[in-house]
């Protein structure tokens, strides 16, 4: 294993990284960090193209994790101070890596005969976003969207809550209404929720090609995209409250259609 | 109206507040602090205990809002440098309240006909805490057992991840062997979950007396507490993931319930 040393600030490699730990760094280079072992692990698990490899010193103790552990890029060794300056986490375990951004196949995912897709209209909490990405890897999500407005998909928070899902799960940045119109021209059927639907989720035959529709955490879906909804369902809320957080109404709504297609 | 000013740090009231944001201070005055409108609403709501409220500065704007959601308790208008040295919250929206614990009542919940129970074992994020109890609420959970190890529930974060439902779910800080046991001995059900349950946890009927068992977002539940379930359900996960975030596998779990309930 050849390992680059960087101790210096001036560093080329270092500066690109800083870059990127902004939200316009990302976009210009098409790549984001990621921190930990886990992280690392799912990105080799997904064939995730690596750009770099960042230790934290100790190269001894990491020539070991990476022999079984093969990543085809460049390896770096930094110096302590300089590896802190990157890192986000409390706990970054002395290792990180910069991950091309994956573009997604969209149009065999639309034809298949059985799919659940979410449509997420200005999801802002990272943890929300990273949280519903994780559920959605769990319960084999064909394809989530991502509407205008929605949080920074790379937004570190976000990659660490979905616990490695970012890598796994078919992501894909569109215009809703878009995304909408070309899913209903091939059959798939748009659920929105509503607290006044009138129907509860679990008396609602998904059908077997479904869309969810999931909205922002103040004002829920935006009132012109829940219009396009084929139908809406609500869940119901015993005990007298406004609503639930986005990441568990999706999760009730995901697993109820797992439910469905075990019967 | 009458209103108290407060401008200098000195200030006795002030002195206490500053307190009661650590842990300690908390468990030493028996109050915590809120923020922003919709949690003192929902305290007020709730009958919740006010020992004071404040405000910064514009003291008119407030006195409208307190006419028609009425406090007992002092009122203070704050300088805004003090006002701010409190807040938690990037949007404090400039009103905050100090507020009594509340002690719920136990034995009346253990002996009804029908209940759901969450029992906690050292869930860590303020946020996951939060989204549980919020979750909790809208289900109409009976009561939420916190065990040792259970991240603060007075913490700011978790009040503010509840969404108010802090005010209104009966939650016990206790040591869960002993909450169990006592369970057991009414005749409530524990069920915990477990990735090799083999059984769903929606082809298990759940019955009328349950209390759902959750754990740690690393390690799940503590092995000797697992160890008294009745009953271990699993969630598929058709996506070939190794679990789900702690408050979605408690979401899923009440909806089953909720579902089994309206059948």
């Amino acid at each position: 294993m050849l390992w680059t040393m960087i101790t210096s600030v001036q560093n080329t490699a270092l500066k690109r990284w800083k870059k990127i730990k902004t939200r316009k760094g990302r976009k210009e280079h098409q790549s984001f960090l990621i921190e930990g072992e886990h992280l690392i692990q799912e990105a080799i698990r997904s064939g995730a193209k690596f750009v770099a490899l960042m230790v934290e010193e100790q190269q001894e103790k990491w020539e070991m994790f990476f022999s079984t552990h093969q990543v085809e890029a460049p390896y770096y060794v930094l110096s302590s101070p300089i590896f802190q300056s990157l890192v986000e986490t409390e706990t970054p375990q002395g290792v990180m890596a910069e991950i091309e951004m994956h573009r997604w196949e969209e149009n065999d995912l639309l034809e298949r005969g059985t799919s659940t897709f979410l449509l997420l209209d200005e999801v802002q909490d990272p943890g929300n976003l990273g949280t519903l990405l994780r559920t959605a890897q769990g319960m084999g999500v064909t394809g989530v969207y991502l509407g205008h407005g929605t949080v920074d998909l790379y937004n570190p928070k976000v990659v660490r809550a979905t616990m490695g899902a970012i890598f796994h799960v078919p992501i894909f940045p569109r215009n809703l209404d878009l995304a909408i119109q070309s899913m209903k021209q091939k059959g798939i059927t748009i659920v929105g929720t509503s607290p006044h639907a009138g129907q509860c989720h679990f008396d609602y035959s998904f059908p077997d090609r479904t869309a969810i529709l999931l909205g922002n955490e103040g004002r829920g879906v935006n009132p012109d995209v829940l219009a396009q909804a084929d139908v809406e369902v609500q869940i119901p809320m015993p005990g007298n409250t406004e609503s639930l957080n986005v990441s568990v109404t999706g999760a009730i709504l995901m697993y109820e259609r797992v439910r469905q297609s075990y019967r």
